[in-house]
């Protein structure tokens, strides 16, 4: 099977969108020239190009595009050639009109924007099936061709009745007779039993709440059918001779796709990543986001996107300031990305992304960014042959997984304001500011490498992921557990208890009497070896064996266990401020014989071992000092270092 | 005509509703263990069990039914039966799609939650009609059966073609022709004048404020069509040889049901109670709740639904602590309840309400909720023979209509931060802290014997209204009168001069100038007796031969009237702050003779009588110490108390 | 061409919208009398009469109007007559739902409020066209008649089949063909190429954002929609022999109506004003109003509604204080408004604003509300004959244009905090505050007879109006401009550079490196002779002429230039806080040789000078004294004025 490493070589690929129909053909030679001024390897054409190859149903229009992979060939520019099925021009939605999304009050989602289709219409499928032959059979060959991308950041939701007819063979697969099904979701609450298949539709707009078994395998079903769209079309540019790389770009930790699944048919896993630079916490958040990518791609991976400055999509759209796309490119890298690319090359004039930055904004040549770029540029170059198809070790893995999350977002739940990737990030965090370098992994895969594996929050556990963990601390691994964990089987059904009985076996719990959220904003106080506030979610329980840790102060709950143990199985039963949890977590690793990449770094550094590589990145507001053992070559700036290394603000030094 | 009485005898039912068909049979008989150890005595079924009655169109299954009715037989159990109209099955509205409401902007209310039908569609109705017939010439006669309930909260809005045909109908009984309806609605404010019935429409989704006459109409209209869905199958349930009493369980101070008019056709009120034990103020809320419902009964009611710990429709649902159950369910009963039941009695592991507590939790008969419960069961058996059919009086009575809530609530209101059940509770708050015993009464009710009446806002008042209010007062009563009240007749058209002219003569008021709102956060000074913070709203008002009590201080109203009377008539022009307000209550209910159960109870004491038995619950944090004269029985623990009461945190003691 | 003049001759008119129809005829005399002693001039007739006039279709019932405009004559008050075609009957909706506005997400906008027209309707339109003739014909000679009021605040969007047919045909006028379309809406990006015309349709509701130019076409086509409707009605009322002024009034500062465009269409501008009573600074909203107004009617406009006391839109709605409504009206005039009118007459009873005041109110003729009007009604009668078609100037003008704000509201923009009305007043707060009276322009207008032109944000500028500020700079004047201006073309294009090259060289501007919007609450410190804070938004610019007057601390920009100047060209990259930006106005104000009407007022006063007229407006918490150099008259109280002045408060002088 191919992999990033057929696309890279010994190279970090730079670059990014590069949407070469939004421009007159003579500015072209000038996007070239900049680009080889800039050390860009690599672009990502087609994206956006559906209506521009196919301008009206069935014709074609590749000349410009032959124009294009030849200029890029001739320049040594290698090229990702995406299938642009995510925007069907307008003629399909006005030609046919059921090929447009539905919501879930029974309204229209028209075009004029983009991902204005239902992933269930066999006549878009059948449209974007068309196109992604033409373009395998015309372009599969080309020598400029590095990669295939398919399609863009699914993510489309559709409720339509085609939708429903597709969502009932969905279920058929899954459960065989309406029984079955009925046995499953817990129809006979509320008397919601379906009588024959054609009964059943998706969770349409409702009086009151919905029933949350059909609402979760809803999700399964809409991100299975966007993955059947992406396999699709997958299968068609893989068929041909030459078999290059696959990949689809994700949405950074969204809801909509469950990208363990996913990432199983990708040959490339990419993701797009956009931080917000007024988030203090950004760097974290980047950092996690790379833990998961790469633990999805289980080796090098792709940075599809990232914002050369500002983006425009939140409420207030902030630049980076000097050096911090730098700073994030270079995290990324270390965090075992083998391309950094962004969205996109040129900023636009029009369209809804003009105010979106890009490597060559408005400013043109002369402006602040692409000055920047033009240092990313060169910095990877640099360090290309010394990363390329390395990989990052880690002893610890956070376990995640979609079908949880899914059941946790449910209506009519304990405390809406338990929002699970507030959680996970929380438990990151604490791992990232202990200093310790996180895996991502699922509840059923293999754990056995990892010295402490902690679950931050994982309500819904199937019968062989429970399983899973049990033998994981049998085995010698140390177990973390989050609050509200395994309290459901995979059809989101309670287990009995209030809690799997293996798990409360394995924590020494007997029995959990009532889950306790606390309203945002209000806590409880926590005795233990240092007091804490706990906030989110509190739990009355009853220990059997376990040990306890810290107990509650205040309330109905004094004196109950908070955090408990039961020799290397941990249970925290809410979620300690970023202090405690960061004490706490350091303290299981301290125990498991984990240990930092380095010991005491200063506030805002973060340290990153990538194969033989360590990268220093600050993180801080201003300029640190870090001392590293022994005596290092600095790659960046070819320097020699012995004993403190100087950062400045947003700098970084990888030492080998 | 059959009473709660008659279902109760000497007992206070002890219970809730019961899902059977959610479990497999082998649960039953755990059930039944469980119930009778926990002493329960009723169970309510059915009520969701529509799908598993008729899993398709005409179909049967009574089977299991007739296996549950004879168990609870066998073991003494009774059985309140539902009719499961409430949530059809899902064949209905796939078969029927016209079944289904369609909301304000046109969208389907789809099936897939519950309350998914349209109140005015006559397929739906005939359904209803048909199942309900078939359960009741089958279990009418079961020795089990001490009850019907009709449906479940009854709560929809539809705004279909099918409900427009319906409200047109509606329309014609009321006003017999188009002309009237045009008076009555002032349409010929913006050109809304309707030429003929087929015009007619439910205020829909609309380009800017309705006309707020056909709002309310819409609303009384609903109102009506609902009971109509209730009356229909009452008629069934009681058409057979054996009359047995009939209910429909409310929602607690809802906007959608006119209770009083619903209550008139009910043979025992009940009430769903589910205050939020995170309020600090619940137990004026939960006290609130049982006036209102015990005013509706006039007599012994029942809560047919309270929560054993926390619920699941709230964003944070926080479980109840230890004895909190308890003490509420002895508060209903103080209160004039004769039996206190729950949803439900175990809990679900599946559906949409999988979070909601049951008296048998997810942590099962070790678990605290069962334990709770049980000796709830046991305090319940030993009062039931002495409070069973004894009630509870009052001197005071605290005026409420929906009518007026409904015109209160309309668009391009004054002030829409006005809320009319804050109002009300601010008021009914006052009296219960001042340990005064309050009715609810309907305006146009026979006041004659309460020393007492509070109105604390009732925007609309009928002619009929206004009389009776006039004709108390004329009659030795003392009337309080809080803002905007009697502004608008039954049509809702503004009386000349900002307030009926009869109440503008009896509180001494010339005329109300201007209707001054406060926004929700600001207020003004007041000074009189004592000072005090106006808040929600003032007025500015010219009086006749009303004297002032208190005055405004500050911005445009300084030194105009905020509080006068004229005599026994009292009007309050804003709303004054908690303990103003109780202490402006507290001081017109002692010059009207009226007493509170105790003098001087310790904070957070409630004290009440029912028949000859004085109830003592304490709300307050820790424990109580209370002095209650004379010597007394007491009933729950069986001792004698001369002297000081103790009362743990959330204790409860019943002096006879 | 006829004007306001000719209805008004030398008075200024007063009085308001008057429905008879929503009276008993036995009220109609009362109305008359109460008219007379308050001095009403005018009356407002059949606005919202159209089901009365047409109970069906086809149908015509003029009897009562004929007598109101008789009786009206009698009395000698005059008659504004109003096409009624803001509020269709009933019958139209339903028997033609076509007519009926659909909203973006396709739910239709139902009749049983106003406004529930669409534009684009041919049927609407055949129906408006011919009540309006009818009208025309019977009343077009009548003595009472003064003048023509077509509908009322033209305010409909619609998004129906029909509404894309009528948005095509616009389209094409505009472009001519479906390329030119592609080109100036950018479709190559998202792939949103149209292919045909038929394929185009407004930007309805979508997945993700819209298309911005389309977006932005469909505002214009919007307003020029409706503007259709009006000139329809308008070439009908003045097909006739007798020719009188036509207007419509205009919500203030309304964004669906370019009022340049549509002001170029009327007779008479005419506004409805209705600041806040509740807010600080509602003075400068009534001015800044009043000033776009006039600069729209380049002479005497109209104020067709006003509130007499408490309008029922807002969430809160309070009434006005003693005076305010005399302060306010009298604003007006000195502002250049020969007509002050209100919304109502008397104040409705029943129906969506029968809590909107009115000049008779609820309390009737002893009420506070009619005194006061009664007041007002002999000041105006006083100030008539001295101020009726006499003009206000002024030195400075402010920019403002409809198509940069429809421009500036896109989705996705840098900022949503960035709110465009809200810019423009704080600029007009800072010359109103530095005592300078301001026109409004619009960016292509000639400027050369203004000393002074300021652009709060102009986001757009087309070619012409960059050609016009530039040739203003060179001919002499001072510019001063705010931040992010010039950055878009007319078909919003964003212009390399991200500002117009001419207006870069204009302001000194080598290139502007980024836009750095700051969230609301979050400012930035500038140093410059006074240290401020800036507010909303900042740039980072490289500068090449300019000369830097303030530069920003703190953060990324630390040192870069905030506000800079290129001899008389000035811009600010920033908002600056208030006090701050009215001292920058007032420096470069200063400088031009622009002085105050008034040298050092008081705070709280405002000065205007009106033809050779002084008014003096005291909207301080309480009296004021102003010192005015000279002897004058004072109108009002028919006084003498030499040395200071005394203002109760609220109160106002005119000296002469």
């Amino acid at each position: 099977m191919p992999s990033l490493h057929d696309a890279t070589g010994p190279r970090v690929l730079f670059g990014g969108d590069y949407n070469p129909e939004q421009w007159p053909e003579e500015t072209w030679a000038d996007d070239v020239r900049l680009m080889k001024r800039a050390g860009v390897t690599s672009v990502t054409v087609g994206v956006f190009s559906w209506a521009r190859i196919e301008p009206r149903p069935g014709e074609r229009d590749f000349g410009w595009l032959d124009r294009i992979m030849d200029l890029m060939h001739r320049h040594g520019i290698g090229v990702v050639l995406a299938t642009p099925t995510a925007s069907p021009p307008a003629w399909m939605g006005s030609l046919h009109p059921e090929t447009l999304p539905r919501a879930e009050d029974g309204s229209v989602v028209w075009y004029g924007s983009r991902q204005h289709f239902c992933p269930s219409s066999p006549v878009y499928r059948r449209y974007a099936a068309a196109i992604t032959r033409d373009l395998a059979a015309r372009y599969g060959d080309h020598p400029a061709l590095l990669m295939w991308h398919v399609n863009n950041e699914y993510c489309t939701f559709c409720w339509c009745d085609g939708t429903a007819r597709h969502f009932r063979r969905w279920l058929r697969d899954r459960y065989t007779t309406v029984d079955a099904l009925n046995e499953a979701w817990g129809t006979a609450f509320w008397s919601q039993r379906y009588d024959t298949w054609e009964e059943v539709i998706p969770p349409r707009k409702a009086q009151y709440l919905r029933n949350p078994a059909c609402t979760l395998d809803f999700r399964r079903f809409t991100s299975d059918a966007l993955l059947e769209c992406y396999t699709a079309e997958r299968d068609i540019v893989t068929a041909g001779a030459r078999r290059l790389p696959v990949t689809t770009n994700f949405m950074p930790f969204w809801i909509g796709q469950d990208a363990w699944t996913w990432a199983a048919q990708e040959d490339v896993v990419s993701v797009d990543v956009y931080p917000d630079p007024a988030d203090p916490h950004a760097a974290q958040y980047g950092a996690m986001i790379q833990d998961m990518t790469r633990s999805q791609a289980r080796g090098p991976w792709m940075v599809m996107e990232q914002a050369a400055g500002a983006v425009n999509f939140r409420r207030v759209n902030v630049p980076k300031p000097r050096g911090l796309g730098r700073l994030w490119s270079l995290q990324a890298v270390a965090r075992g990305a083998d391309a950094v690319c962004h969205f996109q090359w040129r900023q636009s004039r029009q369209g809804a992304e003009k105010f979106h930055s890009a490597m060559l904004s408005h400013a043109g040549e002369h402006g602040r960014t692409y000055r920047e770029i033009t240092r990313i540029g060169a910095d990877l170059a640099r360090l290309g042959p010394r990363v390329a198809g390395t990989t990052v070790t880690s002893d610890v893995a956070l376990l995640h997984d979609w079908n949880s999350w899914w059941a946790d977002e449910q209506e009519g739940r304990p405390s809406a304001d338990v929002h699970y990737p507030t959680v996970v990030r929380a438990w990151h965090r604490a791992l990232w500011e202990a200093g310790v370098t996180t895996d991502f992994a699922h509840p059923e895969h293999d754990l056995a490498r990892y010295r402490v594996v902690v679950v931050p929050h994982l309500y819904l556990l199937g019968d062989t992921a429970v399983d899973n963990l049990v033998a994981y601390v049998h085995g010698g691994g140390t177990l973390v557990s989050g609050f509200l964990t395994g309290a459901a089987d995979e059809d989101d059904r309670i287990r009995p208890g209030g809690m799997d009985e293996r798990l409360r076996d394995l924590f020494g719990i007997r029995v959990v009497h009532e889950w306790w959220p606390l309203p945002a904003g209000e806590g409880l106080t926590c005795d233990g070896p240092r007091p804490f506030r706990a906030t989110l979610w509190a739990e009355e329980l009853e220990t059997s064996t376990a040990r306890t840790v810290a107990t509650y102060r205040g309330g109905e709950l004094t004196g109950m266990p908070a955090v408990l143990r039961n020799g290397r199985a941990w249970y925290v039963s809410t979620l300690p401020e970023p202090a405690a949890l960061r004490e706490l977590l350091a303290r299981a690793a301290d125990e498991a014989g984990v240990r930092p990449v380095l010991e005491n770094p200063p506030p805002g550094l973060e340290a990153v071992r990538r194969g033989d590589l360590l990268f220093l990145l600050n993180h801080a507001d201003g300029p640190l000092t870090v001392t590293v053992p022994g005596r290092h070559h600095e790659l960046l700036t070819g320097g020699l270092v012995d004993g403190p290394v100087h950062l400045e603000r947003h700098g970084v030094a990888v030492l080998a």
